[in-house]
Order: structure tokens, then sequence, then C-alpha cells
């Protein structure tokens, strides 16, 4: 293999390991199949335990350990840089274990959160006021908040009671959930997701972070407000860092 | 490792190989990320040449050379049985060079299209008739119609005409069609593929094979006639050899 491959430790769901090879494939500079860029995609969700359980503090393995060894089998596969579609693998606690775990695999595994930050600041770079939509472990995590406020972001986050019943059950709601119901989202969920982007730009926020691979599947753009993939920031970071002239301009 | 993962070789085109990983994710049993199946990808579309110029007479190597060293990687990350989401990829003269270079290899490649017919035999057990559209290289190997007619069914092609002026021009083209505009399809590009499964209905059709991987992006259901999409008959085939136990029912 002449190519370093790019890697995606999935899994975390199996559908968020597909979504961010789907944007790497977007971002990429490529008129044919051989155009495209080497990928490694290992979806390994059965080996690693629930992220969301083990932070509200279930008595599992730290699931740090399990993707250090998936990124490992990575490494021996070529794979010098990776990533990681899930929000709450990036939780202090999970990721320093990782890291931990890799301290002689030379790997480097970017961080979603970060390169969501770099990507907001490069997008739009003349804002000041930021939201985020997440799952509720997301939310009361605060990996976005804390984020953004380090990048001396105003940080505008939505009310319990938003973050809670429009969206939190617009993504797991049996009955009309994006979970549940992704093709076509249904019209409830995606006006739930709506009322709560339309929720933070009237607290002033300019810019949204869609921080649940789900949320981009119900809107993609809106006219009053930025709204911000990390799942796309992740994408376009991972073709930077390995073959940066194959990297589709920002638009 | 203690599972071994299904292996798909993707990168023919990369989006042939999300979607066949994609159909794998939606045909298993699983409630939660925990339980689905391991999975590895190799999108490696820069190892492998165009097989549709190499079918037709160009000098380059044979595809089915590189297939085999991807196989054969994936081999040695566990996998035992993969697919291969490309039709031009299974025709006689890139699948037998590929099969001679993984004689000593302990992998199995299932066959994209004889897992088609055997998925129509099972979904639609009492028709006789069935058509297939494609792009021109696939309709001209007749790599389905051959199948088609050793399973003992009567097969209905579209026209040349219909084949090329409706079929490839509803994929290929620049303005309108689904390989430039998939999300959604132009109503354009979708009422070609329309018109062409009324044509092979109207000619006697029962049942139409999409053998073109964008083809299921612009028609999923018809009144009239039994749509076969091949990806999931390879997702299907690709569980019932690693995990029979995961498959969900036929529906």
């Amino acid at each position: 293999m002449s190519l370093a491959p790019i890697g995606i430790i999935g899994g975390m769901g199996p559908q968020a390991g597909l979504d961010l090879a789907q944007k790497v494939i977007a971002e990429t500079k490529a008129n044919n199949d051989q155009e495209h860029l080497p990928m490694v995609l290992l979806s390994y969700g059965h080996l690693i335990g629930d992220r969301s359980a083990f932070i509200f503090g279930d008595p599992i393995p730290n699931p740090g350990i399990a993707i250090a060894s998936v990124a490992h089998q990575l490494e021996q596969f070529g794979v010098q840089v990776a990533g990681i579609p899930c929000n709450s693998a990036h939780a202090p606690q999970i990721r320093t274990i990782m890291q931990d775990h890799l301290k002689h695999v030379n790997i480097k595994i970017l961080h979603l959160i970060q390169e969501t930050i770099d990507y907001l600041r490069q997008f739009t770079p003349n804002i000041t006021h930021v939201g985020c939509l997440s799952t509720l472990s997301v939310h009361r995590l605060e990996l976005y908040k804390s984020a953004l406020e380090e990048a001396n972001y105003t940080v505008v986050m939505p009310s319990e009671d938003v973050a809670e019943n429009l969206v939190h059950r617009a993504i797991f709601d049996h009955d009309f959930g994006i979970k549940a119901h992704s093709s076509p989202v249904t019209p409830k969920a995606k006006k739930m997701v709506l009322d709560a982007i339309d929720h933070c730009h009237q607290k002033g926020a300019q810019a949204i972070i869609l921080g649940c691979t789900e949320l981009p599947l119900a809107v993609s753009n809106t006219k009053d407000v930025y709204l911000i993939d990390p799942a796309r920031a992740l994408a376009r970071a991972l073709i930077r860092e390995t073959y940066p002239e194959k990297l589709n301009p920002l638009r």
C-alpha cells in the first residue's frame, strides 16, 4: 500500500461511521473512483461499551481502552491519522484513557470537538455567539460548551426544557424520532429541531453546532443562523492532515 | 478480535461501498451499537483500475489483481467472508483472475450477481419474467442476462434506445443525472428511470433488477413490478454467511 489510508473508528453507532466516511468522500477533490482517497473503516461497535452509560456511572470498562485497541489495529494497516465520529467518546475521562493506551502507537487521533471549533472559526470568522444542540448526555457533559468558552465564544445553550423536550425527543422518540425514522425524517421531528434552532437564535446565537450525528439529517440550512456539522469538520480535518491538496475549498 | 468481521472491498465507487455497509446495518437484527456486526470496509479505489475500461480493451492491468490484494489485506484483519459492491468487477475476465490470485488465501468472496438471483428466487418465488436496468457497460456485458437465463428465467431487457437514452443518461448526465445529483435525485432523472421500468413492465417483466448502485436512489417501490436491489441481496448474503441468526426476516 503506497498511500496511508484515512482511518475511521466506527460503530458508535454504525451509521455515524458511514456518515463520516460519506463526508470524507464529499469533501475530496476527485473526478473518478481512482482519485478518491484510501480509507479504512473499522465498525467495531460490539467491542466498545456505551459511552454515555460509562460516563453516568455504569460499572462497565472504560470504552477508551477498546477504542485504543481499534486504533492500534488501524495503525497496523498503515493508518497514521484517524477520527472517531462519536461526541461522547470525546469526554475527557474516556479520551485520556484512550491516549494512555496509545502512548507507544504511531497514530494521531483527531479531536472531533476541537476540529469543530476550528471549522467554526474558519467558516464563520465574524461571529461571537454560538449555540449547541445535542443529546442530553452531551448537553450535560458540556463538551461543546466548555470548548467554546475556552475559545472565547459566548455560549448560548438551549434551556433544559428545550434540550430535553424538543432536541432529545426529536432524536430518540420511538414513534417519530430521527433514530427510528431517518429516511425521510418525520415532519414532527424536523419541526422540533427547527423550533430548538429558533429558540437558540432568539437567545442570540449566530451559529449552532449540531452536536449529534442525527441532527444534520433533519435540517441542513436555515436563513437566519449558521448550522455547523461536526462530522463535516472532522471529515475535512482528516483530509487536511493526510492529503491537504485533495481538500475541497470551503463553501 | 473474537468475532470475524464482515469484509467489504470498496472504492468501486466509494459510495457503493458505503451503500453496501449501510444495507448490512439495515438488514441486521440489533437494538443498540453493541449488537451490530463487526465490519471492515477498505475503500481502496486508488489501487483498482476502471473495470469498464479494462473490459472494453484499455491497456491497463486486470483490476482483478488489485481486488485480490485488497481481499488479502481483509483476510489479515480476520475477515473470512467479503463482498464487492461493483457489478462490472463480476465480469468473468476479472473475477477469474481475482480468484487465481486468492488460491492460497482463506477468504470467501461472495458473487454479487449470483446472490441477486438467489434473492430474487426467495423474494419473488412465483415469477418467470425478469428485466434488468444498468449502465451501458453492464448491459452490454449481459452479466445479469446470462445469469438469469442460466437460472431459467425469461429475460426482458430494455431496448438499446431505452438502455442508452433513458437509463444510462439518467445515471451519467452531468446536468441532471443521479451521479451528479443524488440528494435529492432530480425529477427528470427519476422520471427517466420510471419510464424505463414501465417500458420493461410493458414488455412483460414482473420484476426488474436495478443493476447499478445509483438506481435505487431514484426509485424504491412501484405498484406494478418488483424492484430488486443487488446491494441489498449482497448485504443479506454477507450476514447469512457470517452471523445468520442476526439476519432480519425478508420483508
